[in-house]
């Protein structure tokens, strides 16, 4: 088996679940360096991670010919800035959603994928959650026909910290994000039409930093399916994330998952499980399918299964989006 | 279509609810007497039946040659009777069950019926029942291959009124007979041997009474197939009625009715319903198919599809299971 | 219990529906007399329906003061005349939906009520679904919170027959007028907005007949919930009737209803069975809870539960959604 | 963090398992050293395990002052032997069910423990299983009143390996072992009583064999409550796993795992997942929480969560099973 001698670039709450997902799951990978200026020290060391560097190290570190591959999960906005980085350094690199917030800005860290000839793959996690893929699959092999029209369910659990909030890039690019990727790669088609209705309805506060907490979107697709996206930032039942593709001949959804699927009868209802609370609970697995997958694509010399394009497409509509709020107008994808 | 004229006897909780599914759902049915001692006179008159009659004017009654069958919904004790009296009258019937508390006084019943050349119908409603008898049908289309083991739930919501317990026959009489019929309605399979484990757990009152009100019941079919039954006169969520099939090639179960399909996801827990409360709700449907059938018998001029045999039957194994409790010992059935 | 003599007007499919529920389940309700030039006369005497009159008898038959209530079942187009007559007559009414094609018509319908202060209930029966009643009360006793989003599905089995589209009056007035009542239903809220993305995707025909036949509807409500819709006619698994109300404090949702809970699990997959196929077994129900309502109105000669001005409002919601389908604009309601 | 450096004797297809798992999620457990005369070589080198041994270098690696605890999954017949020796040597241990196929031979086992002082936990996995562990917690907490009824489904996907038979220890030592110890898990009681209806349903060559594939088992527990154990070798739709606890409040179930939580509905029907196809994956979360549960005993250097008591109570019952099996009749146990 090949082995992968990898850095990791940020190690916020992300980058920690990626090195550890690396470290449990993938014998063939070896962790060779962190780069995180605020690394948790304590934690990197009981790991037993060789290097652990500040940001200015990085280059030095990207000359190593040993490195195989680099995982960017820092700041979003120094996405762009690391894949060029990375890029001229000629490693393959794994970078977190969102590679940044507009698509002129993706396009830039395209051209520099492209130049240096490597793979980029994108952590559009979800397309790896069982799941979903095994509705993509369904629906490729023609079992629900022509798809008529797609829902997805998208509802975090908990409104996030105000804090985060100016720097999110806004409900859209941050959260929703996910599901513009998902309706692509469920229909395989692009979206050509957005429109939404949006508002504040589980925090003012949100509102007053310019943000809004709930929407539902409406996609056209090219080849003509319909998508509707129904999104909240506060479901308080728990993470709640729902995918329907109805088409000519039928229908796939996949409904929560719940930590166990016990019962409880009593005289007053029937009782059972909310679903799962978190993403990183809700797509453990899709985070470590994502990094077998980004694997074999290394070690296949192949294209990423996930790229920068999907990347890009996926801001577009988000941008789309907000486009469509601000004038209350369906919004045209070019 | 065919008119039927028909006699009601007894028309306690039971007679009443039969009264008024064939006013509801069969046109071509006319109830024109009903035959009660302490008939609830209102709601009978409400209802427009022609004849209320005293017990002593029902061999009068029987004498018309317009009537066409006799529904027997009396106490248990006055069942042979009433078919032997029907049964001379040449008459067709429809009989509660039990016809009897023991297999030698079923058979008093089934030489009268016999004798007359008349049909009589035993009321098992629970193979009418949409689901258990889709499991029924699909077991003998062979779907889930040869049966292994079936299992039965079936636990009331509420224990009965302490003075129905002496007249009840016991739980095995009362009211496990309906899942000792299941059992050989979904096998086609007669019961070889019993045995069970019992107690009271649910009322000491019942204990008193020397009656039990939990068990679990386990059968030899006479193919080979195991069942197992357990049973409770109180599950305080509502009336437990289950059943699964489990064979070679899969295995198929029904699970338990509720009023809606909502679900309420909060904070705490998923609520939904619990189960159906009561035989009334639970078996609706069924009381509507078993007369469906029985008419259908009547015009077809064919041979009962529940008939006093497998009255005897149930009743052989009930009487097989009380041997086994008292004995602590597996019984055979000849 | 009060008697009820009743008129029907209007004895195709849904009219049959109606008498043989009036017959089935209203032992104090009278079918006087069957209003229908094409009456099916084999199956109105086989019900022992007393008169069966032409159309040009019904103002005689209105004029006998015997009679207490009109159920108009007639074709949509002869509605508002039909409810004109029958208030100048005096006489209350239930009218099937939809009562007129435009919010002006039905004002015409309404001035003519209120003129002769007659009741007038509609034919919304999905307001009387055990499931939808249900999801109503919880939202309505604040069990979810502030309602945010509220999610309808509306898939017809089977594409209606040609012939029946041109005078449907349009997806919107004739399928989805059920879900705009749906949404103002259950949030108690009026429509203040509508966004329509459509297309003809079942059936080449429907798009020559000039309607679609799919369908992705957004309302925004007057107290901020939005709402959405998606709908088509043809959904091949059977009557895909679903609703969602989400909120500040959690969410309701209502499955489909199936015949069985049978589940065969077998080597290759776990099958249940699909929704019921047909609004007649889906809302049997619901259809015969709407009469209980009508005459328990009557009764107490209370206001009708659902009056005129729902279908008023219902219908300028489709109008405003077909406004939107050709201008893709979000159209506003006054 | 306490590191903890063990030796594993026995690496078949659970041993593998065991050291893979602890590999992957305990960072401080340091697998030293494997001890099978037959391991596969290049797997434990792709591992990086520093020594792997014959078994009669056990001994010596024993003395290692710096070994903290053995994890025994050796051949069956091996255990008691193994335990003595571990035993002697000072070590903690984690030993798989079966320890022994008589109470007998355990007590050797668990005689040389307790002389020793040392910590043996025994591998019933499913006492850790989330659902499992969920439903006795439930019961614990008095949420279903006092228990009645319990049921176990037991059934495997595929009947086992013909080889495997003679020295399994049969159908009960085997395979129902595991379902003994539930009962006595989630009842917190002792049997007392065992019944056995079993037969060759399966496969005739496992009779050929002398053992049963086929039986449902019942058992009264020491404070009234009753369990019913279905049980088969060979379910064709997975590995079926099913717990339900009955009791004076209520009633608290689990059902099976699945993949995905995926639907498809078409013309046809609704297909849904089958259950897990075994062991490795329905229990993989189990198998993990039995070595966190194991190494925090060792750090707390309290007494074992599952100890060898259990599995002589366990194998017991599954000898008193077989009795029942013999004779036809209801065994007692002392």
């Amino acid at each position: 088996m090949k082995i992968f001698n990898v850095i990791v670039v940020g190690c916020g709450r992300i980058g920690k679940m990626h090195v550890e997902n690396l470290l449990a799951y993938f014998p063939n990978v070896t962790v060779q360096a962190i780069v995180d200026d605020n690394v948790d020290s304590e934690w990197a060391k009981s790991l037993g991670i060789p290097n652990i560097l500040q940001s200015d190290q990085l280059d030095a570190a990207l000359s190593d010919p040993s490195i195989d591959a680099v995982i960017i999960a820092a700041s979003s906005s120094e996405h762009v800035n690391l894949i060029q980085r990375v890029a001229q350094a000629g490693k393959n690199m794994f970078c977190e959603k969102p590679i940044g917030f507009t698509p002129e800005t993706i396009q830039v860290a395209i051209n520099a994928v492209e130049q240096a000839g490597v793979i980029l793959q994108v952590g559009f996690n979800r397309r790896f959650d069982p799941d979903f893929s095994r509705i993509q699959q369904t629906v490729a092999h023609g079992e629900v026909g022509l798809p008529h029209i797609v829902k997805i369910t998208n509802r975090d659990p908990r409104r996030p910290d105000l804090k985060f909030i100016p720097r999110s890039g806004g409900l859209f690019l941050d959260f929703n994000v996910h599901d513009f990727d998902t309706a692509r790669f469920v229909t395989q088609q692009e979206v050509k039409e957005v429109f939404v209705m949006g508002a504040v309805l589980v925090d003012p506060k949100i509102g007053e930093l310019g943000d809004i907490d709930t929407a539902t979107i409406s996609l056209k697709m090219d080849k003509g399916t319909f998508c509707i996206i129904d999104t909240s930032r506060e479901a308080v039942y728990g993470y709640d994330q729902r995918l329907e593709v109805f088409g000519s001949e039928g229908s796939i959804a996949a409904d929560n998952e719940t930590e166990t699927r016990t019962q409880l009868s009593t005289a007053d209802a029937v009782f059972s499980e909310t679903c799962l609370y978190s993403f990183v609970e809700r797509y453990q697995e899709a985070y470590r399918l994502q990094f077998e997958a980004f694997f074999a694509t290394l070690a296949a010399k192949s294209s990423a299964v996930v790229g920068a394009n999907d990347a890009k497409q996926a801001v577009a509509i988000a941008v789309a989006a907000s486009e469509s709020l601000r004038t209350n107008r369906p919004v045209s994808l070019k």
